[in-house]
């Protein structure tokens, strides 16, 4: 059983109406995931008034997320994946970053050990 | 706008069987958002097979999830708030390490930067 791998992304400088456009943002997710190997179970959102969009999906390997805030250009992703071995979440951020036109990206990288 | 707050849980030694069983811990997911003071928006997840469940808590505040292997008596929880002056994350942790039985924690909080 191998440990977890989950990648924190915050994305700045990000085009605002990209960040708040849900089906893009519900696309960029689908594809991302794709793009990793890992499988999609099950995917929901919400967008939310006056702006700024939510969504999760579930997979067969953890979770994807992303959180956008359009007037401050940021958006907030999440990919949690344990079985790293058979996932490439690195190909899903580099595609996560292109499509978000983000200018700069913290990225912080968590091991989840199954075991201690 | 303040920025979000992401505690991120290893929960280990928890009870296996508390850890298969979808109906508890979705349960448990749903008071402790409810306890934490954020808004639960939609709640999914999934059962898997021969074991282990995945819950995925979209809130007005970002999200909760929980992944739990009960072979490892393991379950790893995440909970992002993104208005943390109004929400006590804390005390959902509190209650979820609690309601798991977990006898050991690693326990990490992170920042997350609206703006750099």
């Amino acid at each position: 059983m191998s440990n977890g791998r989950h990648l924190i992304l915050d994305l700045y400088d990000c085009p605002g109406h990209l960040l708040d456009d849900y089906r893009y943002l519900e696309e960029m997710l689908q594809t991302a995931v794709r793009m990793s190997g890992a499988s999609l179970l099950r995917i929901t959102g919400h967008k939310f008034e006056p702006e700024g969009v939510t969504i999760l999906a579930l997979l067969a390997e953890s979770h994807a997320s992303i959180h956008t805030w359009p007037a401050q250009q940021y958006a907030a992703v999440d990919l949690y994946t344990c079985n790293p071995d058979g996932v490439n979440a690195k190909k899903a951020a580099d595609f996560i970053k292109h499509k978000l036109q983000a200018k700069e990206v913290e990225e912080l990288e968590i091991e989840r050990k199954v075991q201690k």
